[in-house]
Parts: C-alpha cells; structure tokens; sequence
C-alpha cells in the first residue's frame, strides 16, 4: 500500500467530498477552488445523512451531490459498494473527508490507495478518534493543531501530508480551541489538495515529500 | 497525587539536576541560575553514571556532585533510598531531570510529588520513551518540540508545564532534529523552573495553570 512509491497526478482533479455535518471544510475547499488556487473541481459532495447541512449548501452550489442512508442497506459492505460505483462511475481521483463520520473499511481504502485524504483536529499522531479538542484541552498540551493526511486502513495513522500548529490557552474551551484549529484547517486542506493536483506529492516509506 | 491541588513554592529553591550524560539542559539551567533569572542553586547534580560528562562539568563549575552505579546496590529500592536519603539530607525542593536515563519508581515519585520535572524531546502526548526524533522522523509529522513536564509514575505522562514547537524538514537526521529541539528544551526548561520558584504554577486535575 503506501509503503511503495506513490506520485501524485499532476492533472485537473475530479473531487469528491465526504461530510456528515456542515462541512466547513467543504466550503474552505470549494472557495479555493472558485478562486483558481486548486486544479480540480468537485464532482461529487457526498453525505451518509441526508439532512448533513454541508449538502444543502453544496445543492445551492450547483454541485452533484448524493445521500445515502446506511440503513437501506443490508450491509457495511454493500453501503459501500454502492459508494464506489457512484466514485467510479463519476471517474474520481481524490476523496476529502471533511468531516466524514463513518470509518472506511480496509476494501474501501484499497480500492482508493493514496487517493483519500482526511483533515484531522490535532497534532497526529497525538489525539487520534474522536472528542479530539477535549481530549488536548484534559492533557493539558500547550500546543494543537490540524493535520491532513492519506487515508489507510489505519485509522488517522495515514502519511501525513501537511500539518499546523496553534497555541491552547488557559481558558480555552473545546468551542474556542475547535475555531481556532478549524481556521488552519481551512488554510492547510486546501493547500494539501492543490499540492496533489500539481504532481507535487510523493509518498516513500510512509513518508509525504513535498516537490 | 496531582489529582489535588498543588501551587508551587514563592521561594529560593534548592535544587537537585539528575543527568545521565553530558547534561546540556543541566548546563543551561546553571548559565541561567548564573545570569540570575531562576531564584534558585543547584545544590546537587546527581548521576547514575560515574564517567557521564555533565558530571565533569559539574565539577569544574564547583557544584556538589553525587554519583552512584546502580550495580554497587542489591536492587533498585536500595538504590533510590540512597539517592532519597542525599536529597531529604540536602533539603532539595525540586529535582530535574536533564537527560536522566532511568525510570524512577512510583515510591520515589511518591516521595517527590510535584517536585520531579522532567524534559522530553518530543510534543508529548506524542513520541513517549525512547528514540524520540526517529520516532518523529518515520512518523512523518510536520512539527516536533519539546515538553516540560511534572514526572508522576506514568512515564512521560505528567502535567505539562511549557511546550516549545520546531518544524521538521523533509531533509532533517535524527542529529539535526534533536539539535533544533535541544535549542528550544534550553529556553523552556530554566523558564519552567524560574515559573516554579516564583510560584506560579498551580496543578488542577492534572492541568498545569500558570499565573
């Protein structure tokens, strides 16, 4: 998997977005693209919550978007299966999670090996799963951060491919953390994406080099 | 333990430096007892190892120095009841550990709680134990640092006093990586220590709050 020798295309990518909520992020990416900063265009918004907001605001966009409720489906698998149709069918290069809440099987990694990416709120590899901004903020760390990085079977173990870092102060609380990391979120996936669309991305022993 | 509450002494502070090698946090935080921004002495600089540099260069600053080998005693208790026995004669209010190579036992943590600080090359939670910048380097993170912490009987687990953060480059050795952190660990290790000896670190549930 990524432990061999993985180049990013250099070419206009086909995106698809992943999201559960209001998908910030999303919106953070679609922008870039808008404003000519990112060789791509979103050819799918996809949510497994038909109400995700992020969906609505993608539908207003004029974006293709897709909902599909895991329980339609007999199974895991089959959910996903369906996924990976609608993926192949629209001939996607790159998947962003953007605040995707279901974990991805390892067939479903496989069938998109370095082409999944995931934004996570923190300095991986500290703080991986879920509740992350509480779990800085009960530590006690003096410093947080964003991380973008490939997706693997691993879950947020992937080759990272950008990462920022603020300060957590004394009387931060998750709401004020989380605004503080979701702005450098906002800044690095962006980055992170545009860098994969130039050829720019080059991943050797788990290891993200930039060219 | 540090559960409680726990605000730390307004004094001038008699300190014991435990090293393991040439001790150049011990260096940094004796230049900086000199300079006169910590309000405290060095009343000991204890080490493991008869031969380790830092030792040597306790001497040739006229410090009090201690060495003992592990091997001369039966076991691991007798060993630290003798190290506890110089500190309690010394009256040491704060030992720190500068590149110490032992784990001490969660009875002589006991005996020093919230008077053990320790150094670690890494932004903990991230990269406890050993081999740290490699540790960093196959992880591929984007930022390393350093972290100040209290030492409890979990290793590499305590309250953080002060985090520093350096960028990792794509072409960083372990030797560059730890040099750009050491650069940092020598600025927030006497900081942490001058924090302390002007009472300002307070301990709640675990969260070191700096006044």
């Amino acid at each position: 998997m990524s432990q061999e020798y993985f180049k990013s295309p250099k070419k206009k990518g086909k995106l698809a977005v992943f999201l559960s909520g209001r998908g910030s992020n999303f919106i953070a990416i679609h922008d870039a693209i808008l404003e000519g900063k990112i060789n791509a265009e979103i050819a799918l918004v996809f949510s497994d919550k038909t109400d995700a907001p992020g969906l609505k605001i993608a539908q207003q966009r004029k974006l293709d978007t897709l909902s599909l409720n895991p329980k339609d489906f007999n199974s895991k698998q089959e959910y996903e299966q369906e996924i990976i149709k609608e993926l192949k069918n629209r001939k996607i290069d790159l998947i962003c999670l953007a605040g995707y809440m279901r974990i991805l099987s390892p067939h479903f990694c496989r069938q998109f090996t370095n082409a999944i990416l995931n934004i996570h709120p923190a300095l991986l590899p500290a703080f991986p799963g879920l509740n992350v901004q509480r779990k800085a903020l009960e530590w006690g760390v003096r410093y947080s951060g964003a991380t973008v990085h490939f997706v693997t079977p691993d879950v947020d173990m992937g080759p990272i491919v950008l990462q920022a870092v603020v300060p957590v102060k004394q009387d931060d609380t998750e709401e004020t953390l989380s605004q503080r990391i979701l702005k450098e979120e906002h800044k690095i996936y962006p980055e992170a994406i545009k860098l994969y669309f130039e050829g720019r991305l080059e991943i050797r022993n788990r290891l993200v080099y930039i060219k």
